[in-house]
């Protein structure tokens, strides 16, 4: 039960009274919809109608689509205002045009109500008028310490109170499963699919545009809920990032939490912009969190329901290999062909398993998996196979498949697979065909044995399935206890804010990272001619030499820069090819400085950088470098501060991770080096909120090192 | 009509007389359910039934489940023998064990009979012995001049001729969609799948195990039927990968032709082996194959089945512009997601249309692509947003989507959406929900709309008929004549195969590479001193020296190579280094002698391969070289000969092809050049099929030039 401003979510689904604020008489008003959803689903406290216009509501009854056991409600006495009802009221639900809602709030408010549905829409989604509206009514909740969900939205659902405070077509079954959503629209399609699937619902709220309630408070509330088993959301937008990253990862360590995200945000789309802009696909920083917390992202509306179901009927997977039975050699090959494009594997049937399989299956039959029960398998072959199966210790789950042909048993064996339950594994089945399969697919969704329609689909609800156990199982992290020259880097960002800079200048930035433990390319700035041959030494051949003259773009178009010097004799001669270059295109000024670099000619290039998204914080980016940067697109992502064993996983994540385990002749690469920089870049960009992102690259990376040999800054000012 | 063996398919599709051996009055055998199927379905030529047991057949009517008019046929008299039948038979389709099936075809020979189906499994599929069974099948059907469908398949069904001869437990609408299948029991899902959508066939082909017609005559069959508008096809193998993809090639231009292939070919996985043995995916030469020949691929039945209905119901695709109209703004959302993520992407609406849904749509609908005709949107608004963007020139085609709230009018939206049809242009439909939904979906179903369940699968239907449109509408390459030093390379194959080597030496590879117009790095083999300093300027420096010395594996770890030699001191030290080097490690046969190359410093690295795949030929590949050949993956790939106009594009399909194209300071790549290189290897591959496989890594390419610095040739022995 979560308190925020002194008052409880339980009044929106455990109410002892409620008031349908626009309930009507006329049966096209959403009004009278809502009042008789009440009614008729059999809510069991005090009801109350308000209408501005008063008098005897002439409410009917209403044919139902799917539960009967309606009220008939004639002669309700329907109150003017909500002030006039006599007893105490918990939740209001108010349906009526927007311009009026504000003043009924304000009633609700003097009346004592904390908890109100705003189903009403014509709010912010309608543009600045609508927006100015919401406005008005958040000043008046917090007034009166009230909590709103919607505008805009279809309602709530408790199957449990029997509470249908919604518009919705029709009341679900009773399950263990909750949902939320931001769209009303998508919430009528979810419940009319669900009804039409056996599937049923525990508490069902469609949140609409959020002024107040939003999904992290429902989150933290179904977590807590011994009524909920598993959580189910439509998003199209999350208002705080980080709290939702956080109540998201507590909720998936207790209870399967499964998403559709629809739509790109706008705030996704510039982040990871710097100059390699287009890293970041506009919906990564979203995807990247969603990933980080648990969450099991559904791709479509198809997947969530997919997802439901598996979530819903199945015990932990505790592996990833499946076993697969079948009567089609067909349908075998292409489980087979899912399965290994899948995270999960075919298992491997123990020596005892294939003998008795063989023992007594036709001579014929694949006692290998996937087994082949043959065309003419009736009911009793497949329970043979089946129990022998999922006897069959190296198997994690196991997906039964059909086609109909001339000897199927479709409902025998429909039950048959049923009773395989009692086995404690994990099952998906997919019966192929159209009306000749119907019988047996009803049985299985009585039965709460997950149906799929393809055996593709079968295969990717149980890669999630088994994905999101092996999250749960994962151990946390150890300690994080990175410690760097902080007072240093706050000195730097310091100067450079003083100033009003943007960008830090290269050697500042190099200061900032080398501070932060990150290796950075031995250079010395704005050397005269003395000194450059004095330094040269101690960095080390081969060198770059480039121009310190200030207000040059672009050094290297007017030879200003000079690569590869081997030794002093090249120095010297490059030293002045530069110093005429540069007077030559009219940079008199201090033309005779000028920076050295140590040239890193070894090593693979490699990218790490970091930019700050306005909603989930900073992300660490980490992959290919160099030019490869915005072709290749090979990186991994993570939010947040990063831990070294997590910054290993980082590595491995990229394609060419190869590239770093001794590959084709190449050194073993330093992974840990690697490793110990993007720590210390996490550390340094949740310590430094001024930080907007930063840019390495590359960053050469060999068996011995790994040095920074370019580096950008850029802060928020 | 396809003449193999002087008979034609015909007989198969039109038979004036058919006689089912293995007939039988038995309910339980497939004998009876063909023969009842002939009879009760309306084939109305003559039907003939035999049975080694003779006598007056029982068979009576069986309850039909989705047709009726089936006739009584109890009394049928079954001949014990074909030959004893007294008229000529056109088609025999043989249900009897295996074993009694080589006799049974000798009879149908010696009465004449050229076209024979049969049913009966027992043969390759369940091993050698039946594999010997088939062996005798063909011998007696050369003998006799029979043409064979199966064994062990489904049977045929032909709308046209109402012939079942299948055991099919229905018969499907006549429509002009033609299936073959290699699956018996994957046909009767889609034939169930297809009778519950509304879908209906022309010829319905099961394929079994192709020991005589396979999928090349069925495909010129179908090509040329006038019966056959679209073919759809499961294909676990294809039996002759060149001929497939010519006849794939002209059918795909004349009608849409649409695969799921399944399995993984063993061929296909020793693909592009190589050295870089992991380039190919063992399913990666037939997609090259399909893509390349305009056939649609299906990814998986659901797949199949989408591409079915969209492809039987709409016309041309002329764009890739989609406009979507919807009533619920989540449901937009989603779709602008998909369509983004597609090869297509959303239509902008012209300025009149927008202002005319301005003036017509409430305030707050959304006018711009997606259209919101906003949740409380009856059937009359879908008609005035529809009847608009219909008429855009800037839409190619529209998805209209629902979901139903409480004031939708389903029905009478789906009639609307029924009307526009008349514009001509592809319509996708997509309807969310469950029950509430159905009525809308059996009226568009009805009216031959495509209806798909989910927003995602609308849209991939959009693309691939976008895609195959695109296909059609593409102008044939020009003429191509690439001329090379032919002679010359046969003279260097030859040498090789002469002493029996397979694989080629550097030398003899980059000799080949020369003589079919690929430039090779700059190198003289086996110098002495003397002609060393000589040559060395010729080739120029930097350069880069190896010991010629024979028999030395790995040359590098004894010191037998050095790099970047910079001047004629350089290369003087080298020498003697080499030299020293390779004595200490005991081969001090031609220790002198070395081999000396221009070392290519600049320049992107390139791989550029052939693999010649045993059932499609020799395929080309090209990508990313250098150590990212293996981690990267980053490729494209043609079969056969490759037109410039054909290079290129392979070239701009990469990935990475950005950095051919002046990409952050990289210079603009020889992209002619480079596409010069894979037209020549293309032809080095189809004019030398000895040829087993070249691995040019790194090819060297910069603006100026295109230079080969590695080159592998593999001979086939």
């Amino acid at each position: 039960m979560i308190v925020k401003g002194g008052y409880l979510l339980d009044n929106f689904f455990k109410p002892k009274s409620i008031a349908v604020i626009g309930a009507s008489h006329n049966k096209k008003k959403l009004g009278y919809l809502i009042y008789e959803n009440l009614q008729k689903y059999g809510y069991e406290g005090k009801l109350y109608g308000v209408n501005i216009k008063g008098g005897p509501a002439h409410i009917s009854r209403r044919v139902s689509r799917k539960k009967s056991g309606a009220q008939n409600m004639c002669g309700t006495t329907l109150y003017r205002t909500v002030g006039d009802i006599p007893g105490p009221v918990d939740l209001a639900v108010v349906v009526i045009p927007a311009p009026a809602v504000p003043q009924v709030i304000q009633e609700c408010g003097e009346k004592g109500i904390n908890s109100v549905i705003i189903i009403s829409a014509g709010f912010s989604e309608v543009g600045a008028k609508g927006k100015a509206l919401e406005g008005r009514l958040k000043m008046i909740a917090e007034k009166y310490g009230i909590r709103i969900i919607g505008p805009n939205c279809l309602g709530i659902i408790d199957t449990w109170s029997k509470m249908n405070a919604s518009f919705a077509e029709s009341m679900p079954d009773r399950m263990k499963i909750s949902l939320f959503s931001q769209s009303g629209a998508i919430c009528s399609a979810i419940l009319d699919w669900a009804n039409a699937r056996e599937i049923g619902f525990s508490r069902f709220i469609s949140l609409g545009n959020k002024i107040d309630v939003s999904e992290d408070e429902i989150m933290d509330f179904l977590a807590a809920d011994e009524k909920t088993n598993i959580i189910l959301a439509y998003l199209e937008s999350i208002n705080d990032g980080r709290a939702f990253m956080e109540k998201a990862r507590k909720l998936s360590s207790r209870k399967p939490f499964i998403i559709v995200k629809a739509g790109k945000t706008k705030e996704g789309a510039k982040t990871i912009s710097s100059h390699t802009g287009n890293i970041a696909g506009s919906d990564l920083v979203t995807d990247v969190a969603l990933r980080q917390s648990g969450v099991i992202r559904a791709e479509s509306l198809e997947d969530l329901f997919d997802m439901a179901k598996i979530f819903a009927f199945s015990p932990e997977m505790e592996g990833s290999k499946v076993a697969v039975v079948t009567n089609a050699g067909g349908l075998g090959v292409m489980l087979a062909d899912a399965i290994s494009e899948s995270g999960l594997s075919l298992a491997k049937l123990s020596d005892k398993t294939q003998s008795v399989l063989k023992e007594h299956l036709p001579a014929e039959a694949n006692v290998h998996n996937p087994v082949d029960v043959l065309g003419d398998g009736r009911a009793d072959r497949y329970q043979l196979a089946l129990d022998e199966v999922f006897q069959d210790d190296g198997v994690s789950a196991v997906i039964v498949t059909l086609t109909p042909q001339a000897m199927t048993e479709i409902d025998k064996t429909a039950k048959t697979i049923a009773k395989m339950k009692k086995y404690g594994k994990p099952i998906a089945t997919c019966f192929l065909g159209g009306e000749i399969i119907d019988s047996g697919r009803a049985i299985l969704e009585e039965k709460e044995v997950p149906f799929f329609e393809f055996p593709e689909r079968a295969v990717k609800a149980l890669d999630k399935l088994e994905r999101y156990w092996a999250f749960r199982r994962k151990r946390a992290d150890g300690g994080n206890n990175f410690t760097y020259k902080k007072a240093n880097v706050s000195r730097s960002l310091q100067s450079a804010m003083c100033n009003g800079r943007k960008k830090l200048s290269e050697e500042e930035a190099f200061r900032v990272l080398k501070d932060c433990g990150i290796e950075t390319a031995n250079c010395e700035y704005g050397l005269g001619f003395e000194k450059l041959l004095k330094r040269a030494k101690a960095i080390g051949f081969p060198l770059v030499l480039k121009t310190a003259a200030p207000g040059i773009l672009h050094k290297t178009e007017i030879g200003g820069v000079i690569i590869g010097i081997r030794d002093e004799g090249e120095l010297q001669k490059a030293y002045f090819s530069i110093r005429d270059n540069v007077r030559k295109a009219g940079f008199a000024k201090d033309a005779e400085r000028m920076d050295i670099y140590r040239m890193e000619e070894e090593g693979l290039e490699i990218f790490l950088g970091a930019k700050r998204d306005p909603n989930f914080g900073p992300m660490i980016v980490f992959g290919m470098g160099g030019v490869m940067v915005e072709t290749l697109k090979d990186f991994s992502y993570r939010i947040g501060i990063i831990s070294e064993k997590e910054a290993k996983k980082m590595i491995d994540e990229i394609k060419s991770a190869k590239l770093f385990h001794g590959f084709r002749g190449m050194p073993e690469a330093a992974i840990g080096k690697m490793a110990v920089s993007i720590v210390a870049l996490s550390h340094l960009m949740h310590d430094f909120p001024e930080i907007k992102e930063v840019d390495i690259n590359p960053l050469k990376v060999t068996d011995k090192k790994c040095v920074a040999v370019d580096g950008k800054i850029i802060l928020d000012l």
